[in-house]
């Protein structure tokens, strides 16, 4: 049993007594993972305790603390002795505690669900839509741009793209964000940014994706536009007026540039209008119209 | 004493037993404020599988419960009787259980950190630019744009704007969104969008936020893109490259558009490229260039 060597904790005894484990970060921040040290939560009460005090004479600043959902009966425990929820993910709580006097200087969480919306046209002039099987659309047989969710760690245009084929079938390649849309607090106080993407399709025949979508096909664009949802909806009529500017006209909206960071070394994609840019490269990636 | 009433419960005495109270979302689901609901962890876990075992029969689906910090101490029998950890904010921790079988269809967590950075200059082709006290720069005497994090249920251009007028002391106009960037997995496996902002001076005095920047001037532009630091860092060279297009020649980033759903019936604005667009109308907001 973990811990047992600790029974009664006086101010003299906790140099005897074994902390909790912390890794430093470089911010003089300290990580505990508790997933590393399983205990019972009366242990973990007094250890964390001494352990608070002695990070605290260290002069250590924010300590972070990621409690699995396996070791849920910690959390009552770090709450009392003062630690706060910084997020939570399925299978785990990450809490904070902030050392120093004074307000705390520490990122918050996560603010946004990011989504996108495809914007995919054949030769002939005819647009890829769906009809939903669930939520807002659900049986009002509006059609539709594919749209979805991106997933943690997907970039926008790789999210385009996978959505329009899990939905559709169709293969199709990134071309531009025509146009975004943020909305705030549109979910438990969190906004939501849409991209709306402009694809070039690479392949036409249609399989819907039976657990979302109760039916897709290629529609002529006009036909889209003049569905009555459309036309009362100020916005879709907005994207309608974009997606024929880009057809039609002379709309530039952001295309990629694979870019690497110095600080992090990290590949990254910018989003920016090409078209009018005298540094397009080789780091410009996907097709151009 | 709330649920005093509750001792011993088997299978006969549900009916008498006070459930949890839940109110009923559009999708079948329901929702637990236990913040109105005070009570201690041992009848909680008594009511809530009793709670559950109705709720199953009445085919609900989805489960949303809140539990605010003050009551920590409900978590573990939450997590015991099989909830999961879908989001936290510092003051509470929302969990979620799945009644019907098979894989639930809920919408996850935020995904995404929304940052922003400013290009602001004067008509002497002199940049904004801060030294900042604290994080990466820190202590390096690299002058850089101003930039911060976009709050919760704020819009991407007012954050831009916020940030000068906090960190510079400038007044100033959105203008365009001229490029952004998406950075995977940066922090807790959450991903981060930065939106480059132009904005136009409106004044020029600076006093500076002494919490957060070192020092901020006006300083000619080629002189900021010949530092060192921004040479080297292929991704500000882009932004730099951007900024450039943007001055002398024919760049257009997204402007805005304020515009209204019709699901929702909310304002939001629409990020789009109104250069090239022959919908340019009352509705474009903020200054042009």
């Amino acid at each position: 049993m973990p811990g047992k060597e600790v029974v009664v904790v006086g101010e003299s005894e906790w140099q005897s007594l074994k902390l909790l484990t912390a890794v430093e970060d470089e911010f003089g921040g300290l990580n505990v993972e508790m997933a590393d040290q399983p205990m019972d939560a009366a242990v973990f009460a007094i250890k964390l305790r001494a352990s608070i005090s002695c990070w605290r004479l260290q002069g250590k600043k924010g300590v972070w603390m990621k409690i699995p959902i396996e070791q849920s009966s910690l959390v009552d425990a770090a709450v009392k002795e003062g630690f706060w929820y910084h997020h939570a993910e399925p299978n785990y709580l990450m809490l904070l505690y902030w050392l120093p006097q004074g307000a705390h200087s520490l990122p918050g969480n996560a603010t946004h669900r990011v989504g996108v919306g495809a914007f995919v046209m054949n030769d002939r002039r005819e647009l890829l839509v769906v009809q939903e099987k669930y939520g807002f659309f659900r049986g009002k047989g509006i059609w539709k741009l594919p749209t979805g969710v991106v997933d943690e760690g997907e970039d926008i245009f790789a999210a385009a793209v996978r959505e329009v084929k899990e939905e559709t079938g169709v293969d199709a390649d990134f071309v531009e964000v025509l146009a975004f849309r943020q909305s705030l607090k549109s979910f438990f106080q969190k906004s939501d940014l849409f991209f709306v993407c402009m694809l070039r399709p690479r392949s036409f025949d249609i399989q819907i994706q039976e657990s979302e979508i109760d039916a897709a096909k290629w529609m002529p664009f006009e036909e889209y536009a003049a569905q009555p949802f459309i036309q009362k909806d100020e916005l879709m009529n907005n994207v309608v007026d974009i997606c024929l500017e880009k057809i039609d006209r002379e709309y530039s909206g952001f295309t990629l540039m694979r870019s690497t960071s110095s600080i992090s070394g990290k590949k990254r994609y910018l989003y920016l209008n090409s078209s009018s840019l005298e540094i397009r490269s080789n780091m410009l990636v996907g097709p151009r119209i």
